[in-house]
């Protein structure tokens, strides 16, 4: 029987909140057995560059990472989001290891093809990306690998890549060896039946009924690559994906996706 | 017999010229055994703090990590500098590590005591700093550490470290296990004879030509520091300690440090 890890995933709603997270990493640090935390950014690093007067380069709504914020961002998430979290963790007991993906070679991205669009130095992820190998020894050590949204492309080339694409990606990849469980972690008790309605946690949400949620339009904007990732994670393998509230992941209501 | 162990530690002189630091990176690559590598910080985050309009706490001519300065060092050495060293080294076929001491707990700090002086957020280290098991088990997976001069205190606090001071720490803690070779590089082939003459080195200095040279004022300002750590080294069981070009490590000429 393989043996369980457990995934979660938090993003920059809880970041940049301090004690919003110091509260989950308390809860974190109570979850029993092999563990792994992957955080995205918060607007830190927006503000940090508004602050140097760089700006922000966008196209149709969409951020490019130029070289600039590709500094930026590197500094905020490898640098102080990653640092104050793995020091955190080890102050609550766990034996946290902050990586990106260059850190080990643990995870290797390639920088997004330009086609209609040059997004940059964004690093795009597959099957290959990640070294099971390498995650599968720091997990022995009893260390809790703890991942920010950088990779890097094996050439020098530091990337930035979305959280949940990581998340969803160490998941699958590490189904072969555990029975993996994994967690997105965000504002919201999971998904709700009426976005008004805090308390409209829809529990239980299969193949099917995504279908039609999706169709009815119930699942909109956001969710949709988070649920499309969720799915796509449990079609290779992993046992479980839940989605729940960062401050409650100890308590029983949520939302959990299942293939049937 | 012990197995060999090399460590490097450079500094900000090399690390704010990226032509020279790829150099020495390729140099750094081509040695062979294990080996780990410390830095220090550039003028990178000062430059940093200037553009934030964050003005330098000063007292008797030594800097004050203050809060604001902690975030803005941490974010460019374990962010920015050691996630660059750690991308270039993986393209040249190391497998590199980037670590803060918080990073699997490996190296654990003590707040510097306020005496006549409050230093701020400055990180000491003692004989129970290093935690010797977890760098020897990445060493045998095969990986390069790459330590950045931040590091912890256990209670969540990060702290600013003499990247010098971790070299010879990380040193002495693994001479127990290993025949450690401990390399400062920096702009000089070594400790010269005669500051205005860069041929002048002095190849070898034993802990008596160190007394002479001390006092003869030939080895002064910075360098005493460098060589006090570097004494210490070798008298707690560091086989050799060598000081040279950061530029030229595959060179023979440099000043080689012995105790008789």
């Amino acid at each position: 029987m393989k043996p369980q890890l457990k995934i979660f995933k938090i993003g920059g709603g809880i970041i940049d909140h301090v004690p919003d997270l110091l509260e989950f990493l308390r809860l974190f640090a109570k979850v029993g057995g092999p563990k792994i935390l992957v955080h995205g950014g918060g607007k830190g690093a927006s503000e940090m560059m508004a602050n140097l007067g760089i700006a922000p380069r966008m196209l149709n709504g969409r951020r490019i990472t130029d070289e600039a914020t590709l500094d930026i961002v590197t500094m905020f998430y490898a640098g102080k989001t990653n640092k104050q979290i793995v020091a955190a963790l080890q102050s609550m007991g766990v034996n946290a290891l902050g990586l990106t993906g260059a850190d080990g070679n643990v995870i290797l991205a390639r920088k997004r093809p330009v086609r209609e669009v040059d997004y940059g130095f964004v690093g795009d992820l597959n099957e290959e990306s990640i070294n099971t190998a390498s995650i599968h020894q720091f997990l022995a050590m009893g260390m809790t690998p703890v991942f920010c949204p950088i990779n890097h492309d094996g050439q020098g080339q530091l990337l930035n890549t979305n959280a949940d694409t990581i998340a969803a990606s160490v998941a699958k990849a590490l189904s072969k060896e555990y029975k993996v469980e994994l967690h997105f972690c965000f504002e919201k008790r999971g998904v709700l039946a009426d976005i008004s309605d805090e308390n409209s946690v829809i529990t239980r949400i299969n193949l099917f009924d995504y279908a039609e949620l999706r169709e009815s339009g119930i699942i909109a904007d956001g969710m949709l690559p988070k649920l499309e990732s969720a799915f796509d994670a449990l079609q290779f393998g992993v046992d479980k994906v839940i989605i729940e509230h960062a401050l409650y992941i100890d308590d029983a209501l949520n939302t959990t996706l299942c293939l049937k």
